[in-house]
């Protein structure tokens, strides 16, 4: 006999979604398409859809990824189910459409009836969403567009004056983190404006995305000429374009920068996108670009406290040679231990890489207004400053590091928020 | 003329190291072997060493790493030169030993003259220690071995009772310290016994080891049944061997779990070295293993406020084979997002492994008491722990995150003030 058999077949009622079992996570899911027509055999369910798609599912994804309570615990919406627990490997005895829309199925031999929200259902669609080619299974939350920078160009920019006191989560909120999370996700960068310039704020403003990263300069950090520094950015030289801390196993993901006071002669702000020095290089000097995909340099920060060393190459790729991460620093590269017959080639590949960094195509250049936040992320984009006159004036930047993992999960709960309201739209209309 | 010559020539004096131009870092370098000769060619220097080794050094490389304050910032120990300034390819003019034993070159077209401390030299000698199979270019810190569980199995255990009256760095600490990283280093794991129970004392204790990481489950977390959980780990039920936090994309490298209360019955916590089970699935099911080192699996959490998704293989591999990482975790799947073809070798993978997990030779098992701190590799090791009776007693574990990197760092503060020592007792004895 098989289980609650009465949760497929209701007591009548009009097709609805908001009637449909839990799915098996927190998300919103719309049904823009219907279940028309189903097949199924042992190992695999043929779902037709209105609009005409075919979507298969095997019977092991449809089992492990089921919402009932044997599946998921209802209180996290985290799996309980082990799979090597069951019987023997999960078929389909029968599967069918039930009365609201969802996908039934009857899996043997654990006589378990099990039913499948068809938005969900759609929005995993693995059969048709899936090649080889990608990446990962999903497409990026936004597109990645590299960039070049030249006389004129700028940072996206908006105004976040009313950031502070909007209510978290809130429509008001949504209204420039929106934007801000895209221009971060698609171009690496975005400058907010007409932000409080009290010291400590930028700690709610980032608490805005996620969680910091604090490091051992700090949760927040003061960038400005101190006495006896104990890194180049607390002191008046220049910068040359660079990651902070690529002396990491993994460099933070994003860095903030947040300006409180700038009178000083100089100081100008550069940014490059390190994807777009990295294409130009393997475009250039295809040569340098694999020597910098291969060679594991030295990064290492020592200071009187602490002794950081990393190596890893300067230009990571994935199989497919897509840009994976840039770790360009040249203060903060300690001596390379590599090979003998490595080391001329790779400082050849490394002074071709220089060479492009100081092209002007590339660097946006601007002055920080007191107010202004830029936000990057610090593994694809390099930062870069002049020198400043350190009396002729104040330059006070406080930064902080979070992991690009906020900023996915933040702007996947506006999308979930926008889904939500769409939904609701829709039942109430 | 040549810059600073004098640097060369000191007046007199007796070879002692603590003389010699500072190195370009904040490290000791004791001098265990004397530069008997040396030779060089315009890009390249051979020194001949007292115990008959002979390492050969690049021209390129030696300007990149001098220690004068052309080349580093002595105010920060960071690099300030830029190599794609130079007016040409640093070449040798002329290389001496000095009065000093240090390694004397003067280099052209720049005119420079520039020394280097022979244990410094020494301690680099690239020529020497690698070779092409090197991970990177130094050993590490700790030989990594793996290890089996099984009955009568414990963690390390430490009696860390002085702990925190020690002073952070004095060698009271250094002796807790030591064995600790030790063992977290080559086996992933470690038990500190006799801590506090202070709630919130976890802080000052992981502290000594560097800064936390914080997550959306705050800095320090409660692990504890609670209501309206948000993770089944606030919950009463077994947790499968898992890692924490593989729904990011870097999963944080430390976990430590420090025990305030324990009086329930059951809740065993059980550890397994994450690489010994993927070594005997590589041995036992290749083929799994290859699978596992392939298809990148969906973790994801989904809460009420974020939404964390990360694609990525379960075993994480060099390219010469070489573990990396491990990234299981059940109930912190999402859907699997692959091709169609991969989707069933993918869950027969999968199940291998988790047959495998089951097997009671792999976990070392145990009971947490009060004032036990166990600080494990969240990259490596799996944790699990059986169900508990959460009206039988209480239960009460804190927990927080830190990365490796801090392991490293802090345990090469370790090394360099043994050095340190060692060099003061030379120069008095």
């Amino acid at each position: 006999m098989l289980a609650s058999p009465s949760t497929c077949q209701p007591p009548g009622g009009s097709m609805t979604t908001t009637a449909l079992p839990l799915t098996p996570d927190y998300d919103a899911w719309p049904v823009e398409s219907r279940i028309k027509h189903v097949e199924s055999t042992p190992r695999l369910v043929t779902v037709h859809w209105s609009d005409g798609v075919i979507s298969r599912y095997h019977s092991i994804w449809l089992r492990e990824n089921a919402a009932d309570d044997t599946t998921v615990n209802p209180a996290t919406r985290e799996r309980i189910l082990d799979l090597s627990t069951l019987p023997a490997w999960p078929e389909i005895a029968y599967a069918q459409i039930d009365t609201h829309g969802a996908l039934c199925i009857d899996f043997m031999p654990e006589e378990r009836r099990l039913r499948f929200h068809p938005g969900w259902l759609r929005a995993h669609d693995y059969d048709n969403v899936c090649d080889n080619n990608a990446a990962d299974g999903e497409a990026p939350l936004v597109p990645v567009t590299t960039w070049r920078g030249g006389p004129g160009s700028a940072p996206d920019t908006l105004d976040a004056s009313g950031l502070l006191d909007t209510s978290p989560g809130a429509e008001a909120e949504e209204a420039v983190l929106a934007p801000a999370l895209e221009s971060l996700l698609g171009k690496g960068l975005v400058r907010l404006r007409n932000l409080p310039t009290e010291p400590g704020s930028l700690q709610s403003i980032a608490n805005r995305i996620g969680p910091l990263r604090p490091t051992n300069f700090g949760e927040l950090f003061d960038v400005r000429a101190k006495p006896d520094p104990d890194s180049n950015a607390y002191t008046a030289i220049a910068l040359p374009p660079h990651v902070d801390l690529p002396t990491r196993e993994y460099q933070p993901g994003l860095q903030c920068l947040h300006c409180l006071e700038n009178s000083v002669a100089g100081g100008e702000a550069v940014m490059l996108d390190g994807f777009a020095v990295a294409e130009a290089l393997r475009q250039r000097h295809p040569e340098a670009y694999t020597t910098l995909t291969r060679v594991r340099w030295r990064f290492a920060n020592t200071s009187r406290s602490t002794d950081y060393v990393w190596h890893a190459p300067m230009i990571r790729q994935d199989a497919r040679g897509e840009l994976l991460e840039v770790r360009i620093a040249d203060f903060l590269r300690g001596p390379l231990q590599a090979t003998f017959e490595e080391v001329e080639p790779a400082y050849e590949a490394l002074m071709a890489l220089q060479h492009l960094l100081r092209e002007p195509g590339f660097a946006i250049r601007f002055s920080y207004q007191p107010g202004d936040l830029v936000i990057f992320d610090n593994r694809r984009l390099l930062h870069a400053r002049d020198a400043f006159e350190g009396d002729s004036g104040h330059r006070w930047l406080q930064g902080c590091y979070l992991e690009r993992d906020e900023v996915r999960s933040r702007y996947r709960m506006i999308l979930r928020a926008r889904r939500q309201r769409r939904l609701l739209d829709s039942a109430t209309s």
